[in-house]
């Protein structure tokens, strides 16, 4: 069922309104009132007969008339007998503003259980409870206690925080911020984050969706949403809560690297949502994001009246590896003829301290006309002559021109620019306080923009023997075993299309000398343990022996060690004798399943050094060919790969396929819960990966 | 000579001053009268007979008294007119506002030359030209054309831009913070950054000293001299300008990573100069460390009326690495005791939404007085029942307590918290409008602590044989050789106390082979030529040459292969044959010289990645012990070096040594410009690094 008539009621009921000033019963009927909301507003209860000038119903029976939404005010033990009136008189809509339901305590919980499921049953769709309430600025809607109806604009809001709504609510109001319509979301009991995100999706009057969250639900269903609805509108999320999760307990190198941190991060990169670290960047972002067009490149045109700005935003576009634009001879010519000697006529274009508004105006038509400029940022610095005001008017009708190229202000100052920034704001022009800040709007749009012209994802799926596989691991969850051991993590591996080294396991040293005499020399033993997770830690790998003797000395060594080093409970099955696999360069796959947001792929340099020096990146599965690609290319390890130095480079394409392969394996499984290929030695174009370990654990589906 | 004058004068002449008002020489005498500048202040103009109600002077003799301070507006070419007057009056200070100098051309650079050579030859002080001027609120002295006069306060000023100066002042005005003196000090043709800071050093207004900078003239004195102040008042700059000069052609990996950023960086870190990356910040971190004490640890409570920006506040504790403090159980009882039931009693402490002044000031309270506690941040959003201006009035007055402990406060929203913050503002309680801000400025005063507590710097001399190095660093440059070649620049470095592999010079692959027997097997082979920087890149380096035969297959492999590599210049010398060195990690240890800050030292991960993986950290020289730990500790090589995962780590000690060591070479010899010993192999606790690759390059000291 759609949220209509959360957006566009005609007729708004208010359950426990109140006749006292300052409390919520009354603020919300007052605030619907002054909002000048165009259709009835009924305010409801027994006990009063008028409330903030409008008549008052004893209950929702008496009104005659269905309301459209029904905003509920009462005590929380009230609540559940409302939502009945509401289901018997079949209405659909409901915002429970009252607190004191799970944010309380158990009792607050089963008493939130019992009105979902009222909800549930006759079809109602409840926002809330303890909530803020909802505001549609264009229809004068304002059912809530946030404060004064903003100005209609393109920005469609959600909060998990009904306070951190209030107070961007007011900043919005300083600022002349419009909006398509708030929504404070509550405790989620119903109406969620995805469907608010998806009705703002759907929103004609809403072209950007920014909100703020600490949590997501369903993170599948939020990465597919999202990434439906970026491809049309900007989604800017402020995620808070990230940090302190941390990492749990993790079995493999993966599961540990790969924090909740990592899982939003890598969910919101995939979905395109754009991530803001602070309310101030939020309003950064969604400024520029709202009502300018995305720049068609990365060249940066400064105008300034002054030195030093133009240096700061300079140093800020190489930060942000944005590029200063070089300006056309046409331009440069233009600007000389037209701008006194002293004028700087190359980017920055210092227009000098006591430019008027009309060679800002010059300047700013000359860059937006450029073909080499993809963006225009104006400085302005409070001087003696300097006209804030007038310059702003210039600035926003030059934005309004047929050029789609966005233009960005950054008025330094306070009282001497106030004028400027509050007519620019006024015509929706984004005006930013230091440089800084809008060179990393820019960076934001950029990325977004590039997002947006991705290579349309396709994902490749290999032929592979699922069968083989299938068998391993129901086999280990029929027994419940947890941990795949090596041997069997590489026969389901190679089931899916890798390589790894020949080798067989030995119990005793004879029959490990005699593998090695088959294999031939010089070879590999492991340790082979389902308790031993990290086996270089105990010791429990040793390469390159190169004859008999040294086979079964190392074989006894281990015997002899190792016990000395675990647990007394690790189990010692015997050691694996493998082949040495040629040199190569070292890197790690793995995967980490999360509860919400399913398989992460990782990529990183391997070895041992992987927690140490964390140079990995993450994506989630399924990867396509060029998600597998950019994995590899955001690591610095992938310089390495790639060859320097009088160093042949490896067989990018091939790791590339292995982390596909991975990603196949890992989708088609759900059982399988954590995993690493560590490591994966991979050699020159042409040469196929080896898979030297490996490690994973399963977990029936079920316990998920 | 002090700029005493600048700060309090008792008597202010403006010269060029004008009847327009709107010019800068009309603004300059209203603002010191606008001011109420106590002193007596003489316009002269030899066309006016009154200019701003104030009687006119045809010239400074007619004046008939001497003023303390000469503030010049006349045009450029008439400025060297009015310092000879100056100079025959015995004026000692001049402020010269006039543009048209350095920064327009050669002209104006000549006309820059003759007004310092006056001012140097009668032993005046020049302020500018092109500046802004001087404001000292406390003296009640506007001599500037920057607005109006700010707040008097504890941060003192200096600017390299006079427009970026105007819009701080905007700001701050618009904020109320307050300010010791402001100097704009222009072309600094003659007053300096290092005499302005060392000025508002000395001032006992003055608290902390903010900035804006472009360039520092003498690296080496500010280094020293900021050091030296920093020790009582926080320097707090913006340095702008450094990314773009990016590195330059370098010899050296060092060279090539130590680019003109690094460099102001390691300066500012040795000098305990807090950056600033935007006005912003600057102003974040400006308000805090002017009027709060500094935290006597990382323990931050939080105080809020919503959990949103509670949750937010505590990621941003976790991301910039700061504690959440853990509250006393007296604490969590009083709390418990007086808070509704509701409230969080723990950090964050929750005083929920409908809390008033009173809950604030209850939670501030017993925040500040538990002894876990070293940072209280209060959080407020604007509901239905909150009292802004009251509870900031509660945490002002709980902020001026006895407990020495910061008090920061975000007040998040506008229009409905201004009140509070105006009165935090007005009471000097930093406050910020997101809690990331208020974070980041706790993170930059634990740093700056830290700074301030950091071990006497003790550098260690060694016993070495400088003769050695000398002997052969003059005959490289008497022969006008630049680089050093491998063989003579181990030589070096063993004069410095570095053990390097055995090894010589082979002509032919005899020669080669009879020394590789000599040394006894395996053997490595490089290409020695003057020419050949990376010898890798060329296939120049042959390591694990087991007999006779490899070594001369070796030799006569390079001999062939070499020259079709490299230009047709490249002289080769020779091949060195070289004692295999034990195996061990790889790090790299390097030098730049920079022409203004004297000897960079880096290290680093070693081997051919260095400059892939980045993984380095710089210092100036000449190090401490704890300096060279310190720059080990700040790379993720040095948990590598520690040992993981089973395997032993190495000699950290041995590797500061050796920087040490390092150190006190390139500050002995200034002729050496550039170095690396790449690779240093460093083996476990006990053993020798051995330097196994070095390369050096020298310079005549006069030639800087």
């Amino acid at each position: 069922m759609s949220l209509e008539s959360f957006f566009r009621p005609a007729s708004v009921a208010v359950v426990g309104a109140s006749r006292e000033k300052g409390k919520v019963g009354y603020e919300i009927v007052a605030n619907l009132k002054r909002g000048e909301f165009p259709g009835s507003i009924f305010p409801v209860n027994p006990g009063a007969r008028e409330i903030a000038g409008l008549p008052c119903w004893p209950d929702l029976k008496s009104i005659g008339s269905i309301p459209d939404l029904v905003v509920v005010v009462v005590p929380a033990k009230a609540v559940a007998k409302v939502l009945r009136d509401c289901a018997d008189l079949g209405i659909k809509s409901v915002v429970i503003i009252t607190a004191g339901f799970k944010e309380v305590g158990p009792e607050g919980a089963r008493l939130e259980t019992e009105i979902t499921e009222i909800a549930r049953s006759s079809g109602i769709r409840i926002m809330g409870p303890n909530c803020l309430g909802v505001m549609v600025p264009s229809r004068k809607l304002n059912a809530s206690f946030g404060g004064v109806l903003p100005r209609a604009g393109g920005i469609g809001y959600i909060s998990q925080s009904g306070a951190l709504l209030a107070a961007i609510l007011d900043m919005a109001n300083a600022h002349q911020i419009g909006f398509s319509a708030l929504f404070s979301i509550g405790n989620k009991a119903d109406v969620d984050e995805m469907d608010v995100i998806h009705a703002l999706g759907e929103d004609p009057e809403t072209h950007v969706i920014a909100g703020y969250l600490e949590n997501i639900g369903d993170g599948d269903a939020f990465v597919r949403e999202a990434e439906r609805i970026s491809h049309d509108k900007p989604i800017l999320l402020m995620k808070s809560g990230g940090t302190s999760a941390g990492a749990k307990a993790a079995s493999s190198h993966t599961g540990s690297l790969a924090g909740e941190e990592r899982v939003y991060e890598s969910a919101f990169i995939r979905a395109g949502v754009i991530r803001c670290d602070s309310i101030t960047t939020q309003f950064d972002y969604a400024q520029a994001f709202a009502y300018q067009p995305l720049p068609q490149g990365p060249n940066v045109a400064v105008i300034t009246n002054a030195g030093g700005p133009g240096i700061m935003a300079a140093d800020a576009i190489e930060r942000e590896g944005l590029t200063f634009a070089q300006l056309s001879e046409s331009t440069i010519r233009h600007l000389g003829e037209k701008l006194p000697a002293a004028a700087n006529i190359h980017n920055p274009i210092d227009v000098l301290g006591d430019a008027l508004a009309d060679r800002y105006d010059l300047a700013v038509q000359l860059a937006l006309a450029d073909p080499n400029v993809n963006i225009v940022l104006v400085l302005l610095t409070p001087q003696a002559m300097t006209q804030a005001a007038e310059t702003a008017k210039v600035i926003a009708a030059a934005a309004k021109g047929k050029h789609g190229k966005p233009v960005l202000a950054c008025f330094m100052g306070a009282a001497q620019v106030a004028d400027g920034v509050r007519m620019l704001e006024a015509e929706s022009v984004p005006v930013y306080d230091a440089p800084e800040s809008a060179v990393r709007t820019i960076r934001a749009m950029i990325d977004y923009r590039t997002w947006k012209n991705r290579p349309k994802r396709i994902v490749k799926i290999f032929p592979v023997n699922r069968h083989r596989v299938e068998r391993i691991v129901d086999r280990h969850l029929r027994r419940k075993l947890r941990e795949i051991g090596e041997m069997e993590a590489k026969e389901i591996l190679e089931a899916y299309g890798f390589v790894t080294p020949r080798g067989s396991l030995a119990t005793t040293a004879d029959q490990a000398a005699s593998i090695a005499d088959q294999l031939g020399y010089p070879v590999v033993l492991k340790i082979w343990s389902p308790e031993i997770i990290h086996k270089s830690d105990v010791g429990g790998v040793k390469v390159g022996l190169n004859n008999r003797q040294e086979v079964r000395d190392a074989f006894d060594l281990m015997m002899y060690r190792i016990p000395l080093e675990v647990d007394d409970d690790a189990e010692i099955l015997g050691v694996l004798v493998q082949e040495m696999v040629k040199k190569g360069r070292e890197v790690i796959l793995g995967m980490k399943r999360d509860p919400h947001f399913g398989p992460l792929m990782m990529f990183g340099m391997g070895g041992i050094f992987v927690e140490v020096l964390k140079d990995v990146a993450f994506h989630l599965a399924p990867l396509t060919a060029d998600e597998a690609k950019q994995m590899l290319m955001s690591t610095r390890t992938y310089q390495m790969l790639k060859g320097v130095r009088g160093q042949e480079g490896v067989d990018i394409a091939a790791i590339a396929e292995s982390l596909q392969r991975l990603s196949q394996l890992v989708t088609e499984f759900p059982q399988i819960r954590e995993m690493d290929i560590n490591p994966l030695v991979v050699g020159p174009l042409g040469t196929t990966p080896v898979a030297v370990d490996a490690r994973m654990s399963v977990e029936p589906v079920e316990a998920r």
